[in-house]
């Protein structure tokens, strides 16, 4: 039987660099993952097939990210019913507004779970995909607890610097 | 052989009273369309094959009307490579600014032309698509003109009115 | 054992009408839920009583919805690692852009699931939140498929009945 | 008799090294076109007399360029019924926002196919004007449905690319 | 010899409700003016004749009100080189944003002098008008200093029936 | 007798740079001019006693630039009954958009007559303030019809150097 | 001696029913206010005298509720080193965001403390300038936490309520 | 017993930079201050316990940085019912707006006094809580008004200066 994967698409590997963050967060928790440069727009086909394809091979969660008019994640969510979550990337000369609202603002019947623009977003579309597929997997939820643990500590141990050197 | 018409594409059966100003236009022109309710993310599939066929049956221009995260027309432009035109729906809390943005920030190689948000922008989907079919038709280029003509002299005709009222 | 169901938060009673269409989706599954009136910022010792009760008792998925300065799906997700989804409400003069950027520009590590801002973003976290849970639920993933696919039915209805009108 | 051409203007010559990639998309497909600096405000007289010569001469489609207040699209689409297309372009503080409003929010009648700011625009721009001569034009029709498919191939080609890198 | 006066242009007779704003203030200091309702797109040639034939009638300056792309007071100050203040008006689904940056954004060399969006605007471009004309007009100016004053003591007065009534 | 002089006022020593488009303007016309820093809020005495000095000295424009909160072209307007342009200087993380609207925004009855962010605005307050003397001043009228004149062959001769390098 | 007062100035009557909400708050926690109606433009010299006598009387904290380009808070900021509460009040187009702009974007040295737009910052600003008195006033303070309490169980009680209707 | 201290939080280290302006003001008026490193989202119960402890040991001001969904200073508002000042950061794509609207969009019961986005806020968070501490502390009080007066004085100095070098 299949594992379940996390897929992330990204509309141009221009968007790879910020895209880095989720993977770093996926490999810190052993969560498989794949990685695929697909355009809503250039090559639809493809991002359809891929998108079936992967949900027949045990991807559980979709990850896209995508800039100025990101219609990629929306594009996505209207050819599965897996969660998928989408990483507005600030590309263009809107600084990631655009591609904010194009992910988010979905109609009715056909959510995009939204993070926030650019790297603090590709992070925690990271952990949010981690933390959905910790709902059936009690063992991931403890290592997100942990962690969450860890990087309260390391803001304790932040705090405690600045004090020392104030 | 196919004559050439325009394909009015909206996301939602409530985008149609916005829509008939398009529809409005075009009758003043005699331009055959058609007018097709099909969602970019709800009905993928059927706004695919929907946009196919209508290219092989002799459509020269597609209009599309959507709201919020408007996806409709970027989706049409990645099945089609005749020219669409997006009409961006001031349907949610944020006027059309979602819209707007999701419509024309398209990425290079798939362009949307995109005209104003709302009623105006529909009577202008109309105009354009018309504008479009004239570039091969003298008989509609001339009519164009003729319209715009008569619409200055409906504004001069107003300014009159006011002068005397004043 | 808990079954898992989802908890509804909301920081003001005045989202109710609005959250009733979370409700309606979630009763169409079948997904059991609950439904907390508290406020991040007024009743915060009530917020983390609840989240870290309803985490124990088998809550799976929190919804948070506010208006204004939505900090209410943040504070949960500071305190939960289970997936939480947040949906801002258009309840002050800024019409929600200022509840769609407190909810979705979160700090990498604490992930907020974003959905669009009132009516649509309400139906929305309805639909994620179900299809979070049917990751581990085959016949849930299946009821979610087959409303997709009426979903779909309903708007080429739609446009049929466009049709014969026009 | 006169073969189409794209009649580029654009306000500044500051705005040239943008819309280089507007003539490169156009030198692609072998489009003849002409290069025009001129101003909506600080040249009026000449933009008039450029746009009634170049419509006689055989343009078919115009495209504007302009930052800030951008009136250029606006005031040439007051002076001819033929397509334009505007670029708006992120030359000021407010990064071209002030541009796509000017530009795309045209009142009913007169209508310009506004594209994406800068530079994802200006290329887009070139697709578009292709895209409406090819309209009535089977080989050039062939050639853009061509370059479409070409550049799917280099998408997948760069995700091979970063499949075997990762 | 030609007395000053001041030409009130505007877009639209849809205007007018806004614009009688202005005309209140200019009634007020027996200030001269013209009203037209003309158009930088759909009557460019109407709007140049008015304006150079003003200015030659001896227009001082010119007022001119527009929604949406608000490009009538940049046409108009492309024209002539007398002063022009431009009225922002709230006519579409932007609530006047779109004008106000249509207006006001203008490039180096052709400025437009632009006031609030709406009504207080269309007030104070009947008081800068004045002032304007009262640069060389020292009646005017005393009228215009007497007028603040009064407005200074209305306030007062109002201030005065608040305490009494609190 | 007074010759009547432009006073130009900014917030911060820090906007001298931009101011100096202005100074720029004002010299090519021989406009005769004063600069001063002065704040709206840490020096407001001075402020005041400043313009209430200029005007009696022959003080005919003001024009005020500012950054941020920009208060100090409406707190001029509230000192004297000259007409009063302002410049918003992006100055911060907002880009001037808070300048704009803090310039703009004036309620009816005390005008600041506002031009665009930035150095564009600082040439057009210089433009504007000449247009408003060259009202009484033949001469000076002329100067402007010419300066404007001589701006069109510039731009003429932009376009010619294009062609030719093209 | 004086016993310390809150200065409640507002821009306009008009805004006096928003400002009915800060009042409220006061008067619960029996704080001592005067409610003035001045404006920073059209009543300066009222304005200042107001403020610097206030401040003699025992004034403790001003706050200052205006619209549009609200530059009340500011200018009072420029007078007095008491400390200044800004009520943005959203009485224009732009709903508020030019007021919550210019009152909060002040230049260092000279604070506005700005509470959010509309009804909940008049709200706000009585609870702001109550907790400011209640730093030296332990009573105060007291009532202060109390009625926080007292909030906190009101939302519980209508969170009950809502359970008991679901 | 315990003399009153100002409180500097910041949701990252990141932050300080930017809030050592705040620190370098509070330490020209001699006012005691803490600082610390703690966020409302991965150390919410490190916040909790840090602002229940410096209540009690004399905090009387809280000063709270944060950017993107600017939660901190929302978060010590419902802890606490002393007065909490928020300042904006500038520290991701949407240059503090997000934050802006974060921190001052506070619903009714719990104010934060909000600063300006960046650098200026940073100031004036320290001048605010100054100017709170000196409503009960004379002394205080009259250096801030001296230290207004210098200011006032170093204004006007740099336009000495620039009128020598003009």
């Amino acid at each position: 039987m299949n594992t379940p994967f996390v897929a992330i698409l990204m509309g141009s590997d221009s968007d790879l660099p910020i895209m880095k963050n989720t993977i770093e967060v996926l490999k810190k928790f052993d969560v498989k993952f794949e990685v695929k440069v697909t355009s809503a727009h250039r090559t639809p086909t493809a991002t359809h097939n891929y998108v079936t394809d992967a949900e027949q091979r045990g991807c559980a969660v979709f990850i896209c990210a995508a800039g100025l008019a990101a219609h990629l994640a929306g594009a996505v969510a209207g050819i599965t019913t897996l969660p998928v979550i989408g990483v507005p990337i600030d590309a263009g000369p809107l600084q990631g507004m655009d591609a904010l609202l194009s992910t988010s603002m979905m109609p009715g019947g056909v959510p995009v779970a939204t993070v926030a623009i650019g790297k603090a977003g590709a992070k925690n579309a990271g952990y949010l995909a981690t933390q959905i597929l910790a709902t059936s997997n009690k063992e991931l939820a403890q290592a997100v607890k942990q962690e969450r643990a860890d990087n309260a500590e390391a803001i304790i141990a932040k705090d405690k610097k600045i004090q020392s050197e104030l």
